[in-house]
């Protein structure tokens, strides 16, 4: 059985290109038996932030605690505990974590795409 | 773009067989633009729970505040906040609210199930 709290999973610094002191741990993906999609866990530091980058595939993100900003259709916009955020395939993005609180969210992302192609991190 | 706060919504009662007040409001779905998968935000009054069922496709559940138990592999299994939970396709399962906090949790479900055929509740 698959139950796993977010405070008792190791986390690993995201190694990519624009990344500044972001870890990540994957809470429910293909390893656990997930058929579809995947969740992962990051937490930013504060003041730090996640690659502004784009793909073809979505993000389903939820914000566990703290707050910042994500960068989307062009500019930055604020979020905070309880904020669902749907980042669009091919869409630019980037996530910021305020200077004081942190940023800690889930991140889902597809299993493949076009029925077929394993999505990366997934 | 989409960004909700899931305590912005309005949550509508979910009308089921089975079912003893619980609610529900979907977060990122199809009419969002979701492309592969749904989230949804229920929330379970103390005492309550949702319907003991299963289905063919499966759920990624994040408990977002509140305990209880969800009915897993035939036994009763304690949850609380920040717990990740992978009810797999098939699995027979109810989520049960504390008597005292109740429970909220983020339930994600598949759009599709085998690349075709809609997957309901998405």
């Amino acid at each position: 059985m698959h139950i796993k709290n977010i405070n008792d999973c190791p986390l690993k610094p995201v190694e990519m290109a624009g990344v500044q002191g972001a870890t990540m741990a994957m809470m429910c993906g293909k390893e656990h038996g997930a058929p579809n999609f995947s969740m992962r866990q990051f937490k930013v530091e504060p003041g730090g932030f996640t690659p502004r980058h784009s793909h073809d595939y979505e993000h389903e993100v939820f914000i566990v605690e703290g707050g910042g900003t994500v960068f989307l259709e062009g500019k930055e916009n604020p979020v905070r505990a309880g904020d669902v955020i749907l980042v669009p395939p091919n869409e630019e993005h980037q996530f910021k974590a305020d200077a004081a609180k942190g940023l800690r969210f889930l991140c889902l992302v597809p299993g493949m795409r076009n029925c077929g192609d394993p999505t990366p991190g997934s």
